[in-house]
């Protein structure tokens, strides 16, 4: 056992505070590393707040950590002390299900993703597992990925969380070289959805409310960039898109990218939304064999597939760093879409 | 020119009765063929009344056309006099874009497909096409499918229609030895559907409203039948579906078929309802990468390919014989479900 220095909330209307929590001793195949980065998702204010159902606390968020390797486990073949690594929302799963077989540990079939907080910890019963606002971890190698050595170390934090949930539905959909891509909304997954489409070699329309965004989301990797509040603009944009990301997770009407969608195209819904959208036209989905799909981050291989594509094309984060005293300042900046594009909390402001 | 026999209803409010019909002379590439027997599709009912924009009348149905060869063109090369021969939704296409190069003729980028009816008619301006209906019809060769000597020539009428309809979304959908398969309503698609998925060594289930189906969809090839208005059973059906094809084009609550969907699964939907679904809980998309997608008919080459399917599997459609004098009533019964599972109509009754 050792134990961890953390930014914790008491409860949904607690601001953060310190608190001390334990990690378990690192097991034969485990890996102990510093943190010294952990981007902020806006799924971590939803659980920290207690928006959705099931938090316990006190609750340490973060599944974007990024860190040094100090120690490991006598079978740890993959890792050594002084490795730059990280973890995403994912720190276990059954691993013998055929998901977790094939890779897709984050649709584990036997329901037995364990998440990087606020999941029970079967290593410590009884106890929820704490995320990355915290000052070490103790993860399993085979959830352990590998930063590669030419990205900056904050930078590549959200790469974890807002970079593989968009990498996988690009890829899963197979984004190529000439694909048109739609991306809506510039948040912290569009903007990763943007850079990463962009590498790929596809077409990227950018599609969002505020004009403010548009000279950044062309600086981004949009090869245009759509109003979406306009009808004509909509029109305009001309449809025959292949693959549409929809970052969005406040309801809205998606009827106007369907119909934006090609023959086999796909809006894919990477949020969900605390009320129904309008009823979609289902009747549009039918003559051109379209889709509406979703996904949920990525597997642990292809999370590390992600972070070797965006090693080899210099691919990072948008980032603000923030020490861990500001965060209830940064979530109420977050609710008002005031982040380009990520926060990410340096570790070293825990103190000693 | 020649004049074919037709019946046709001269509004959206008349009967059916006789008119006298103009078809081409056989260019080049074209076959001509007496119809033997026509299906009569829900469409064909929606067309005739006007509950779709755009209907001309007089107005011919029928896309469901089975019949002998009396005549080809010179360049002809795929059929002669004497061949038994079929008509489904389409008789000809841009057949240059992508999709029609693709054989995806239903999907023809260029908007530029000519339905059996009720479409501009090329060969005769001012016109529109008229369907099956009728005594006979000239329609180019690429067009045209081959009936296997071995089916039963007015039972496979259906598959024109309702058989492409349920084959293209089982085969686009990966369905082989194994899969799940749902099958939501049964009636002239869904009868199809459990025969063709059942045909390619999948598990099938339906999903029926109706308590006085459950024995009939057994003998078409339904593994487990399920009441779809029971929570319980819906919940006891257990999850896992690769694909569930919908049938009902009536609004309903797409969730619970939704949540049966395994990952990866979709929820595929082949009918447009009047008014729209209860919004689907995009959310549960999501955690199993699931989608609700849309399919059309089939492209020309997959449709010669299911009914060459059809013939090694002995399939045909479940029908009821009528003559042209009752096709008011038929379209009357159809309207309450009252026919296992489709109407064809035998065209000998026209008359000389």
């Amino acid at each position: 056992m050792s134990t961890a220095r953390a930014y914790a909330v008491s409860s949904a209307t607690a601001a953060f505070g310190p608190l001390a929590i334990e990690r378990r001793s690192p097991g034969p195949t485990d890996v102990q590393f510093d943190i010294k980065y952990c981007g902020v998702c806006h799924s971590d204010l939803h659980t920290a707040r207690g928006e959705w159902a099931g938090t316990v606390y006190p609750c340490v968020p973060g599944h974007e950590l990024v860190g040094i390797v100090t120690a490991v486990g006598a079978e740890v073949t993959r890792f050594a002390v002084g490795d730059r690594v990280g973890v995403g929302c994912m720190v276990d799963a059954c691993r013998t299900c055929d998901s977790c077989q094939a890779g897709l540990e984050q649709y584990c079939d036997k329901r037995g993703t364990v998440y990087t907080y606020n999941s029970p910890d079967k290593h410590q019963l009884g106890k929820p597992t704490y995320g990355g606002y915290s000052s070490h971890v103790v993860v399993d190698q085979a959830f352990v990925l590998r930063i590669p050595s030419n990205l900056d170390l904050a930078a590549a934090a959200p790469l974890l969380c807002a970079g593989i949930t968009t990498y996988s539905p690009l890829r899963h959909w197979g984004v190529t070289e000439g694909s048109r891509v739609g991306v809506v909304g510039l948040g912290g997954l569009g903007h990763m959805a943007l850079k990463l489409a962009k590498a790929f070699g596809a077409h990227t329309t950018l599609f969002t409310t505020s004009p403010g965004k548009v000279e950044d989301a062309r600086r981004l990797g949009a090869d245009a960039v759509v109003i979406s509040k306009d009808a004509a603009a909509m029109k305009a944009a001309g449809g025959g898109f292949d693959v549409i990301v929809n970052t969005v997770s406040t309801a809205h009407n998606l009827d106007p990218y369907i119909n934006l969608l090609g023959r086999d195209g796909a809006l894919v819904m990477l949020g969900a939304p605390p009320t129904p959208h309008p009823s979609p036209n289902t009747g549009a989905l039918i003559g051109r064999r379209r889709s509406i799909a979703g996904s949920l981050i990525g597997g642990i291989a292809e999370t590390q597939e992600m972070l070797d594509f965006c090693g080899v094309h210099g691919i990072v984060s948008d980032i603000e760093q923030i020490s861990v005293q500001k965060l209830d300042e940064a979530y109420e900046r977050m609710l008002k879409s005031d982040v380009k594009y990520r926060f990410v909390i340096d570790l070293a402001t825990l103190g000693a």
